[in-house]
């Protein structure tokens, strides 16, 4: 499976695509940020994003996105630029029925270092060895988007079977409703 | 001036359009709200805002998109959804060259009703005053989306007055800058 992580930000929205199966090693397709002017108006940030998402979805075409989960933090300011970045990945990725998945910080730093509350040099570290680059993919950004996708390919095979019990119990109870009726 | 006012949310995301200018009757030109099914997911939600705006925009063909300025709230989960509603609202504007406002809820209650602390039946009684309409629009997002189109053609003067005084402040910085080097 082919997927794009996407570590959400206004400034910097991080960019990877990683290619591989859970339990085989990883390639790395593409790394990169897509940036913005601080100074621009929020509106054309937000073009620029969706224009720079196009790009990488029509370069690399995966099948999958995975889009770091936003959380509060203690800068509502930041939290805010980093929603909306989040919600123009998702709309891309959406519009071309690509599968969207949401993985949070602390998901993501515990698939690929073992450890929830792991830093960003331990994360740049990782995401290098896994990938068996020559270099730490800089800016971290960069090497967040590249985790988010390795914690998706990693993930995916636990998320389908939860998806699958979640949907089954869904129809469960849509029939025992109708049975009720 | 045609103003579109956008009271963002992704399970309703109100919509108004008003035109006129400051200092005469205001006319209602469309009221409504885009809806989005609370159990569908993320991206999901977001396709059919931009779907609803785009509709707004093609049908309505506002001069200007007025969108209220999303804050810290108590709950963190509507604030993340109120920024990604308001993301996108902002990137269908931009995309069609439409110069996009953002007014805080406490300027556009100051704006209709003169209280910037005024409640929902405040504002529901001035929007329905100011436009003429015959009953107050529901639910309470389509006349905040109203509002905020009101407050937007009420404050444009002052708006491009200081527009103007940045545009000329960042001229003369720029001269000053180069005559220095």
């Amino acid at each position: 499976m082919r997927v794009l992580g996407v570590d959400p930000g206004l400034t910097r929205c991080g960019v990877g695509v990683v290619e591989g199966v859970a339990g085989r090693p990883l390639t790395m397709v593409g790394v990169g940020v897509v940036r913005t002017p601080a100074d621009a108006d929020i509106g054309h940030r937000l073009v620029a994003i969706e224009q720079g998402i196009e790009q990488w979805l029509d370069e690399h075409k995966p099948e999958y996105v995975a889009v770091e989960r936003v959380f509060s933090q203690h800068n509502v300011r930041t939290v805010m630029g980093t929603a909306q970045a989040s919600a123009i990945a998702m709309l891309c990725a959406t519009r071309r029925g690509l599968p969207v998945a949401l993985h949070t910080p602390s998901e993501v730093k515990a698939a690929v270092t073992g450890n929830g509350r792991a830093d960003k040099a331990q994360i740049g570290a990782m995401v290098t060895r896994l990938l068996r680059l020559d270099a730490r993919p800089k800016p971290a950004d960069a090497a967040d988007a590249l985790a988010l996708a390795i914690c998706h390919i990693w993930r995916a095979p636990a998320v389908n079977r939860l998806q699958q019990a979640q949907a089954a119990h869904r129809q469960a109870q849509t029939l025992a409703r109708k049975a009720t009726r």
